[in-house]
């Protein structure tokens, strides 16, 4: 369990009626950002203290991993600078009936904070400027809790709009494609169907990929037709309905692919990620075919894997 | 490998443009009909010949197996005595360049036709009255493709409208959810949401499943909410976001179970269909499990798991 802060800018409205965080992956001019990286790191579980204008007003929840994601709809008329592709980190958020001032209490609130990537100025109380999402510790999040009048067990309920703002970034996309006079209907339809791994997009994989690679599962019903760049984060039409943009999958290897757990190299290894523990891995029966990897990729199929191992794969936490 | 007959009635035109099939459970009153327990029995790669208006005018390939689905809504105005559930056979179709007149070749085509069930009648030529879905064996198929001037090869087109007919269905009933004003903003939300097994309705569910049947999987990351009975045949808010009417599942169980290849008695003994083959059983790793069984379910589970059984679970074929 991990205890975030984050200073919203000119989006937290969206973000907190949305149930979700969004930033860039990097800063404008290319640099890492650990901010951002962060974005990564937070897990299903994790707590996160809203901060803007000056004030701590929400509590949350993580609850699912970041995953890529274009930038919501509703923050284009905000910053023009941000680019097209960032980490969407799914919250559950909760109002506090009192929010709270950092500023006003900043001398008990300095020792607490974190030397590195300090998510306020320990002087001044003001939020740091580049700052976005800053791990805090237990220590700040209790204080600020007890000044909030809140005990930890707010945070117990479960939590009900996860999967919201996935769901809303999927329709905004289906309704930018709806409404593209460049595509005519027939096109139209089978790109929202390859959103599901249907129609035309998943007629195109099994033709390239007919047997799933960690199970050698072969029959059509148990296999998804699953993207290797995600459908949400492909920029044409054509990578979206490419059938090397695909894999036939069985359910529970779609889910590892879909989700980072697991992602392959050119040559067919299997990469785990640390987030993926070994009991789960052999409790889906999977654990040995993971060992073992599988046929090498073709060349076209090598330039989307390499997407998925840079911003779906769920690499080893850096923080 | 089967040869189908379709006898369309008014509903040729949504039927042919929608990608499916669609047949009421039973007659009017009550009574099973072969025809529409056939719409069970067909399975992917099958081929189906179109017929209305005396002619058989496309032929299709079915693309998966059927499953219960809410009556169509482009049928409302057509005809109202059809029960509101029924079955859904997604179908693949293409027009014949030339249609073909049954009743104009009756005398040679009356010694193929099958002596029971059969679609048309050996003498007259007219369709069957109670006819909808016929199986008809390969002489009559070959027969009227060779009339219609086509080859076998014609059907090895792979099929791009697989998954269409459904998301349809489904858009359908979002679009009703969404324009009922019964229900406030939230909740049609929160149904929308319980669709992808997301919301209001996982966390329900997985207050009562904290693992999944099968594989002990307890990551919920892992875990799907999936529902008993299904969300496109629920009949009001409360089924599709009750609890009770779902588990949580790893995904390639999932899978198994929303296409009625496994279900469960009330007491946890696994029912595997004799359309799955114990090779992909064994392929998924779930053979032993199945074999092992799981705990017993609650009163109110088992009140959907009958559901499940009696019209998900694809039973003994029995044509």
């Amino acid at each position: 369990l991990r205890y975030w802060w984050v200073n919203h800018s000119q989006t937290a409205r969206e973000e907190l009626d949305g149930g979700y965080l969004w930033s860039p992956l990097r800063e404008a001019n290319g640099a890492r950002s650990q901010f951002y990286d962060n974005m990564r790191i937070a897990e299903s579980g994790d707590v996160v203290l809203s901060f803007s204008n000056g004030l701590i007003h929400h509590h949350g929840r993580v609850a699912d991993f970041a995953v890529i994601s274009p930038k919501p709809n509703s923050f284009d008329s905000i910053d023009n600078n941000w680019s097209a592709s960032g980490w969407m980190l799914p919250v559950e958020w909760k109002a506090f009936a009192t929010p709270v001032r950092p500023k006003e209490r900043i001398s008990e609130l300095a020792p607490l904070l974190p030397k590195k990537y300090s998510p306020i100025h320990p002087i001044s109380g003001n939020g740091n400027q580049k700052a976005y999402l800053a791990e805090i510790g237990a220590p700040v999040f209790e204080y600020l809790m007890r000044r909030a009048g809140l005990s930890d067990e707010s945070f117990a309920e479960v939590g009900v709009t996860n999967g919201l703002a996935l769901s809303n970034v999927d329709k905004s996309i289906e309704s930018q494609i709806s409404q593209d006079v460049t595509l005519d209907s027939t096109t139209q339809q089978q790109l929202v169907l390859a959103r599901q791994g249907q129609g035309l997009f998943r007629s195109r994989v099994l033709e390239l990929e007919k047997a799933c690679r960690l199970t050698s599962i072969d029959n059509p019903s148990l296999l998804i037709a699953s993207h290797i760049k995600p459908w949400r984060i492909c920029e044409t039409a054509g990578e979206r309905l490419d059938g090397a943009n695909g894999l036939a999958l069985a359910p529970h290897v779609d889910r590892l692919f879909d989700r980072g757990l697991i992602s392959f190299t050119d040559s067919g290894r299997v990469l785990v990620s640390p987030r993926l523990n070994d009991l789960d891995l052999k409790r889906l029966g999977l654990f040995e075919a993971c060992t073992m990897g599988c046929a090498s990729f073709s060349k076209r199929q090598a330039a989307y894997l390499e997407f998925h191992r840079t911003h779906v794969f769920l690499q080893t936490i850096q923080s």
